[in-house]
């Protein structure tokens, strides 16, 4: 299938995925059918460009390397912004990755309710559309005959997502737990090479895991998002952020860590929720003392894990990146190989 | 779609499969859209049934279950053997789980090449046919429009084939490694808790997880035969039997253990292949000493698990369960309901 796409934000994702299609389009053609143009890309910071014929990606992606703007690229229609990108350009994808307020959504839920009416295809690594209406959004798309895939909001470009709804399939999924944040599982893994919290915070922040202010990974905020959209869309149970208990890991010792290797553990800071016996669920994120026999005490680093709780396997462990410019581009391409395999 | 299914060897996994179908109907129609009648049962030693318009499933696994034969059953017609099974009824799904000697790939291989002349879906479990020949076997399936599904042929149900075919499309996978036999890691997981080889051989086989010969086992062949269907269909690279090189775990003494709980590691026995630079295959079954870090070394008991080295995501490593009825008979519904996803 031959597809037309336009970028609604143009950031690292957006480039690390633009890296993989321009590199990979033999393969994809090849193995998969998959073809592509891009023909529109809208950036608030960075301009924006549109050619109905196609635009030269290299050429993109060497202009912002020299510091230069989308809209230094020679020809096209400039400053169409998002929602005349999305509406009024020839694309029939759309690839939605600007910055997002996580908890109002804006302004990624208004592209995607605008991609979804156009009748056209959207793909997104935003979570907050799926945290706010994710089950509403998959109607109306499905209503509208397009897909909305969202494969990155949740570990990058480890399929978890995919993992749960195709290879899966045939399953009562009743429960998962999983390292759902790679910045406090790299704080906690220097914690336990008997760095003190501080000190292990300072360096995620200088290798660009942390942001200045951590809150957001430290205090449990971007895994608790993460365990809502599981629930929603994985155990299909509609919860909200304020269901999900919550616990960061700033209170955690090196004296707790020394203790828990003492007792043959290891503290990681795990995101879970489970279908209780009456229907409801127990979501919550906090600090959990792990045997060494469960697989997720042996995932390290910056690398993510999710355990689902399975009625035919039992539990299931998937183990793999959790960000990155290239592995959360490649998250957009498991959508847009999805769309193509369904030959929307 | 609706399918007419019918079972050429009716052991253990066909039952757990029938469970599975028995238990879930309702939910497999209403989630999945899909629905079946299983129309003939033909084995080797507990008889054979068939009727055109389906048979009460939950009559024959009582019959089993009261020591019965399966043309005990009242009605239908009685003494097809497998190949008039699959030639001579109205099925159009054959799930082929016979006892098949897994070096020669029969019988499996005479069933499998049948129902594809037939134009109908094989679904399997047995090994021997895509050690042997998978790469042609998928070609002639595609020739005559059917599917041959096999994902319960490596870790069981945990689906690993379908996770590399569609969860990582996209990647190139350049090699992977693996804990491809449960009873072999039974074995070393009770060695770290300082049983000895020969207690723990015996354990395992109170338990069922080895046989009366376990030479299978942990000389290594199991984990080889996954070896070669994994380089096969996962990395695109045609090797046998002899293009792996073997080692089991029969020469691990205690004593191998406790130097390396010492390093701080832990021996498993690792099916692994990976491309080299000119293309080749290096493929491998062996114990080796692996760092606690990486995520296969905390995967213990009878549990598998298995890492692809993927070219944009990096290591990708899946744990879950190996063997089991309803385990193996979950895989050859993964298998059938790929192929109603296709329609096909």
């Amino acid at each position: 299938m031959k597809y037309k796409l336009a970028f609604i934000g143009f950031g690292v994702v957006g480039q690390g995925l633009t890296e993989i299609l321009l590199e990979k389009r033999e393969f994809l053609k090849e193995v998969f059918d998959f073809e592509y143009t891009v023909v529109a890309i809208s950036d608030i910071m960075k301009g924006s460009v549109y050619d109905k014929h196609g635009l030269d990606m290299e050429k993109i992606l060497s202009l912002l390397k020299k510091g230069k703007r989308i809209d230094d690229y020679p020809t096209g229609e400039k400053g169409l912004d998002s929602l005349e990108t999305i509406k009024n350009t020839n694309a029939d994808i759309i690839v939605e990755i600007t910055f997002t307020n996580v908890k109002t959504g804006l302004p990624a839920l208004d592209h995607i309710h605008a991609a979804i009416e156009a009748g056209k295809h959207i793909v997104s690594t935003n979570k907050g559309p799926v945290v706010k209406e994710v089950s509403s959004l998959i109607k109306e798309a499905e209503e509208h005959h397009v897909h909305y895939g969202f494969e990155g909001v949740v570990l990058a470009g480890t399929p978890v997502l995919n993992l749960a709804k195709y290879c899966l399939a045939g399953n009562h999924i009743t429960g998962f737990k999983g390292i759902l944040n790679g910045t406090t599982n790299y704080i906690l893994t220097r914690m336990e090479e008997d760095m003190n919290y501080d000190d292990a915070l300072k360096k995620a922040q200088e290798l660009g895991y942390a942001e200045a202010d951590p809150t957001g990974d430290v205090e449990g905020l971007d895994a608790l998002g993460k365990v809502v959209i599981l629930t929603n869309v994985v155990l299909g149970k509609q919860i909200s952020w304020e269901d999900v208990k919550r616990k960061g890991i700033t209170n955690i010792t090196t004296d707790d860590i020394k203790q828990a290797k003492k007792e043959g553990k290891r503290w990681k800071l795990i995101g879970s929720a489970e279908i209780k016996s009456d229907g409801s669920v127990n979501a919550k994120v906090e600090p959990v003392k792990l045997d060494l026999s469960d697989p997720l005490a042996g995932v390290n680093e910056a690398i993510n894990a999710l355990t689902f709780t399975t009625d035919e396997l039992g539990p299931v462990t998937i183990v793999g990146p959790g960000a990155g410019k290239r592995e959360t581009g490649y998250a957009l391409l498991i959508d847009l190989l999805e769309i193509n395999r369904k030959k929307l």
